[in-house]
């Protein structure tokens, strides 16, 4: 919702603690080893599980996916690591998110929408919102997300050049989103501000392995008509995606209505954004008309369920969309009107809300669903190549759930197991581009003791 | 839904690896400890999260909960147990299931209502089900419920007496509701012959500490006006509580509306079984005329809200009940329709979804969601005196949580955490009635490597 709307203080918070560790993950396309697991779930080809197969990585990517059986003589060279109970699935990609407001988890739930914000939200914000802020926030959600099964994230907060740092240190996948905002804030004063420092985050990590950029006017309430077209000219200037909170809310819709003779939907399709580049996050408001347009534009929408749910948002309406043929992902927003980073739970919510909201039992089946917190993600981002599934050349972004478990038995069906059985918390381990970022539910790089004292360093000052 | 029209054969299946292990839960009531936790959650009184206090339990009953400072040397008798990063929450009341389905969790999903019965579950259930089907499907059940914070189970399910029995057997807390069913199958022919039944189970579990019994019509569609009268008789003679399907479905009123001209809630109205002995599942068409009754006759209504949203039922009015003074309790529903028997993932939903469906996002807050599955669930079973909150002179039923976790950081607010961002995955601790039987994740008391044992030979059958 209008998280932006928040640092209308203009002075600079102090810096706390602000102490980032140095980077651990030079290496990071040097990593080669074989995955022997005993159930695989590639995404693509669709609806295929594959039992007792291997997964060959070579320097971090796909190189093949066989028969268990020969894989380790066909590569001597290589280690290999037993997941004898365990299933493997695409690491998964969380669409919509703010993650240093995962310092805010808990902080005010259960309200009116415009209490949380204009008398919790914004004033923490107010307060307390800095780079460090951004930079812990941001690596507190990191280590949430490697626990839980997500390799990549879209995210969108203030001080973006410290949530990129947060994501690059931790060897983590981000699309950092440039925030674009007609008010003030300690972050820029005018929207031309906001997309002069986009334009140098742009160039910072043009070229970078992991975190890649997005420029985002939050969402048409907040943003000129001026600043959308600048926003779509460095869209094409540096062939970037805009993300754009659109119609989240009924409200939002009449209150446009009424103001301006039109939608939000209508205004942004006239003002030419409206294509593939174009990232929607939520549209619980949308007319049938609307979905085609979306579905001929080839704009995206991330469906954002458990915020939508604990706000009273409304209904993405997922299984109109599918069958429209819109390309849908899932997000879990932030940790402040979610209030977890769980992308296995976020996907299950998906499912099963799409069934009810659509009175179908075979709308977003099992498979589906993880195709939209996974390939959809990818389709989104562009990456489609490159990431969101398990096939040879692409990525190994793996994420492994031990299915020993109880709560898994008896394995009639691993997709659906992994779908509506499980926790994010039962991942066991993580692996982004071939590096093993999680291994048997403990981090490998990220410095968890650090990471405590610094988020503690937070809860002390934000109740202080 | 209409799960018990499945055992239309009439040849009992064979007996398959029934070997159930002997009861080792005979010292129940010896257990005298201290807890000495972080966080106390007692329900009751409402609203309250106490800090750093010890639960003193005497006999498996709490005698006290103090300040944790003196709280050892007040009891210099008793050993303690130290919780120092972890929230204490009543046991969870699971308020319908049938847990021996279990066995077929991911068996068939994502298929019309009707499809998924005729086509799939009930040809598994002509099958498979017997009595050793029902006693290791229970235990499957209750080894979950445990892992995951549950400590009572209210259960509908074939073979009753094995369902019984394996609660006891495993020293967990269950009401056992008798099937009664016009369709003639495997336990049982006729109307009678299941109230026969029901007498004689109930007869041998009436003084029992842990297992109570109900009578379960199973559903105004399958059981006759006859059926529900003696039902209720027999309610009455043994003072025990009627369970009962009702109005889950749209179908389920507009078929009876055309047959009879009447509602199924108002033919059980008239049939006299509107009191506070009855305990209706699912409701999810209600009228406010109908919901002004269930007020004014101290029904009970549980909500199932995943296997709702799963098998696209409609969505139980959660927030209009409870504002109109129902008495509203949370249940998985069976791990087929689920697929988890996750209480803690069950009542984030439950509160996630009354927000979403009342538009309103104060609905249902965080300690109200954790009421639904404690204390309302323990004023359903008329066992508001026994279980349901952490007050001195109840039945130790409790469930610690670690908040070490990652996605605990930071604890704003203890209550928020367990309900939105927690997953039963994350429970440390269960004791019933002061026995331990989950220590740091490890079942105490279960045979873990046993039950796997005969869950897998029952999934080999299934598959062969």
């Amino acid at each position: 919702m209008r998280r932006h709307l928040n640092l209308l203080s203009n002075e600079p918070a102090e810096t706390l603690l602000y102490t980032p560790e140095p980077a651990r993950t030079a290496h990071i396309m040097t990593e080669s080893f074989i995955i022997d697991a005993r159930w695989i779930i590639p995404v693509v080809p669709a609806r295929t599980c594959l039992l007792d197969h291997a997964i060959v990585v070579r320097a971090g990517r796909i190189e093949s996916i066989q028969p268990s059986q020969g894989a380790r003589a066909d590569n001597p060279d290589l280690t290999a690591v037993n997941l004898p109970t365990h299933t493997v699935i695409p690491g998964l990609i969380n669409a919509h998110g703010h993650a240093a407001m995962t310092l805010l988890r808990g902080y005010a739930d259960d309200r009116e929408l415009m209490d949380w914000l204009e008398n919790h939200i914004w004033p923490a914000e107010a307060r307390h919102v800095s780079p460090a802020f951004s930079y812990d926030g941001t690596t507190l959600a990191v280590a949430e997300m490697i626990r839980t099964g997500t390799t990549f994230a879209v995210d969108s907060y203030w001080f973006p050049d410290e949530t990129a740092k947060a994501y690059a240190d931790n060897h983590f996948r981000a699309q950092v989103c440039m925030p674009l905002i007609q008010f003030p804030n300690a972050w820029a004063k005018t929207e031309d501000e906001h997309l002069q420092k986009a334009a140098e985050l742009h160039e910072q990590y043009r070229n970078h392995s992991l975190v890649r950029t997005a420029i985002a006017p939050h969402a048409p309430y907040t943003v000129t008509d001026d600043g959308f077209i600048k926003a779509k000219e460095q869209s094409l200037q540096y062939n970037v995606p805009i993300h754009l909170h659109l119609h989240e809310t009924r409200g939002e819709c009449e209150d446009a209505l009424k103001d301006s003779g039109k939608r939000p939907f209508k205004r942004i399709d006239e003002l030419g954004l409206m294509d593939h580049h174009l990232q929607t996050v939520h549209m619980t408001q949308l007319t049938e008309n609307e979905i085609a347009t979306l579905a001929s534009s080839g704009a995206h929408v991330v469906h954002c369920p458990e915020s939508n749910l604990k706000l009273a948002s409304g209904f993405c309406p997922v299984g109109g969309l599918l069958d429209a043929g819109v390309n849908v992902c899932v997000g879990t927003d932030s940790a402040a009107s979610n209030n977890n980073l769980d992308m296995i739970e976020e996907l299950r919510t998906a499912a099963l809300l799409a069934k009810g909201t659509a009175l179908d039992p075979t709308t977003v089946d099992a498979h589906t669903a993880l195709e939209l917190a996974t390939i959809n993600g990818a389709r989104m981002l562009g990456m489609a190549d490159e990431i969101g599934s398990l096939e040879p050349g692409k990525a190994a972004d793996l994420v492994a759930i031990d299915m020993a478990a109880i709560n898994f038995q008896p394995m009639h069906d691993p997709v659906s197991q992994v779908v509506y059985a499980s926790s994010g918390h039962q991942v066991s381990d993580v692996w982004i581009s071939g590096k093993r970022l999680l291994d048997e539910g403990q981090f490998t790089q990220l410095d968890e003791v650090a990471l405590r004292q610094r988020v503690q360093a937070w809860l002390e000052r934000m109740q202080a």
